[in-house]
């Protein structure tokens, strides 16, 4: 019988969306009037903003004529869009629109970065943390090179430096899912780490839109040394609404070196090759749409998305606050970090929150043994929604 | 320094593409008022249908409504898709909507396949073949467990069942470059294989709306015992113009397993697995526009646009053959597989055809060695360019 991938034995995470969906089911029946609220979920609440519908609508409009029609595109991305990153997001960064690969999501850039490393490569990643980062290693053979850096109420949520040499470190900032930003200082810190170690920093920068603090970058890259160790990598998701259309980027500089037989090797080159063996590139409307979130009608557009986002974060965390409850986050980012209250466990606030208040939230140990004791709450609500929840968990709590 | 993936340098082949773009603009210098005509791309000619465009638009308006916005999809596609796929290609045969697992291309799965197996694992593929086939695998450090299947004059242009063990089979027929297509007869011989051998074929059926050969199965599932080893790529690309849209299909039956550490595993779990680990699913209006390729005016539409292109490899096919011209596929195929004249090399007859014509062809050696002697042309062209480039080629040859 043919072999498969012998590390998918490997994978010992417990999968938290079907218990979630099963307990969901479960309390449907106990209470089928309730209208249950989902407060967990990362996903876009707002529909897609007009001035990104009209450029995806043009695009398939292009495709109908005989003389617009768009087939195969360059598999990093089509210029338009990499220029118009550049210039809006990179304008006096060292970053050059070659350096821009556009692709279908980060889950896929920074599961699929990986193909550029040695088996052998010890890697360092936050915990609690999204979960591919770890699953992804796992399922290459790095399951016992695994560094874990807590993220918890004693490191402020955030990273601390590995206290060895680590090849690869995974950085995600604002932080998913504690909700917490890295100060310049703090990022510095790992930068300076990974010249010292020449380590190579992943850095998972969904977030950018949702950055408020002074102090807290919107790019790696505005830390000056960052382009020699550190790719980048963003999204239209959750700055756009995108997360059903699916486009986003990285950003690799060719300063980037690993070693291959003792050769030093262009990081940017091999993804390249990579991605011209692997990848056909993203659906030519939808980089149009990603474009149409550059032009004036469209940053207006999604940056009040954006705002609106963060307005039901605050609520939520102010209204836990007043009711007494400690919580992180919310600040430069969508989500809310909920400490349970009395040391319950994250399962078991979970239970608590489903049954008396019919209220999701995300357990907080689905993202690493470090998020046990807490809950992840979104921001990504209407209004009606965030103050309905908190109205329930204020009788609650 | 951080080590990267030491199979990058077993990546032999030399890369066509860029040399291709280098004579062309060579060419274009000598003569700069002439019309090259490209006759070698494996790209759509005819502009999107209005039933896709259409089904897109709509998709995208739905998005902007509160009430119907679209976030992250299920990672093996909507139900709609692949209950449309089941319904409408696969309705007598043993394949079920949940073993239809939707792509962006089959160029992505048909390497992300790969992540499944053992590196140890035997590969046979063929040759000429589509390169990511063998480079994915040298990638995964199987430089050294490559069996190749030679599809040559002598063998009729299709693989023969190798005379050993192999543990993973590359299929793909109707085949590219040669655009000759395997009979049901000769598809059987390697179910028998791979069903004695416990080996597992990836049968790569881009191009089954081509058939027209009544011998030809249009889908692997055809051949009884097909769905106990083989896993069929299917892509909306050829079928329905969707090479800038993205969109394609894998069918992994329940029933293939494999082993790790001598217990059996489903390939179908581990895939789903792989899947909601590694990918986010494809863009939603994407995914509507590929649905709407199974309704009524959908098929009409699609339909001809594939006769169109088959009867422009025809044209090509019978101009070549009148002109004194060996040359194969172009029946269930848009390619047309010609033998250089006189023995001369793949990339000498190119220069011919690019200097004395100004046409452009694929050399068939871009596909592997065995390709060597032969170009391949493409029926995805319009009438007065494939008009054009036989008049051209009549006085050349």
């Amino acid at each position: 019988m043919v072999k498969g991938n012998f590390y998918f034995n490997k994978l010992k995470r417990p999968y938290i969306f079907p218990i979630i969906e099963q307990k969901l089911s479960e309390v449907k029946l106990l209470y089928p009037d309730v209208d249950i609220i989902n407060m967990g979920i990362g996903d876009i609440a707002l529909p897609l903003a007009p001035s990104i519908s009209k450029a995806i609508t043009l695009a398939v409009e292009e495709m109908k004529e005989p003389f617009s029609l768009y087939g195969y595109g360059p598999s990093e991305g089509y210029s338009f869009l990499r220029e118009a990153i550049k210039e809006n997001s990179y304008k006096d960064l060292p970053v050059t629109s070659d350096e821009v690969f556009i692709s279908d999501g980060i889950n896929t850039d920074i599961v699929n970065i990986l193909d550029l490393f040695h088996n052998s490569c010890s890697v360092a990643i936050p915990n609690p943390a999204y979960p591919a980062y770890l699953d992804s290693n796992i399922l290459d053979g790095r399951h016992n090179r695994i560094y874990v850096m807590p993220c918890t109420k004693e490191t402020g949520f955030v990273p601390e430096n590995p206290s060895s040499h680590c090849d690869i470190i995974y950085l995600c900032s604002p932080h998913n899912p504690t909700g917490v930003a890295m100060t310049r200082d703090q990022l510095k810190k790992f930068i300076d780490y990974a010249i010292k170690e020449n380590s190579i920093i992943l850095f998972d920068n969904a977030y950018d839109a949702f950055v408020t603090s002074k102090d807290v970058p919107q790019s790696i890259y505005e830390i000056p040394g960052a382009e020699k160790v550190a790719i980048e990598f963003k999204s239209f998701s959750k700055s756009a609404g995108f997360t059903g259309l699916r486009c986003s980027y990285l950003i690799l500089p060719k300063g980037i070196q690993v070693e291959i037989h003792k050769k030093k090797h262009s990081l940017h080159a091999l993804w390249k090759k990579r991605q011209s063996i692997k990848f056909n590139g993203v659906s030519y409307p939808i980089q149009r749409g990603a474009a149409a979130t550059f032009s004036p009608l469209g940053k207006k557009e999604t940056k009040d998305q954006v705002q609106f986002y963060l307005s039901q974060a605050r609520q939520l965390k102010e209204g836990l606050e007043k009711a007494g409850q400690i919580c992180y986050g919310g600040i430069d980012s969508p989500y809310i970090w909920w400490q349970t209250p009395k040391g319950t466990s994250s399962w078991e606030f979970f239970d608590l929150l489903l049954h008396k208040c019919q209220i999701i939230a995300i357990p907080g140990c689905g993202f690493g043994k470090y998020g046990e004791g807490y809950v992840r709450l979104s921001g990504f609500s209407l209004q009606k929604k965030t103050t309905k929840a908190l109205e329930r968990i204020q009788q609650l709590v």
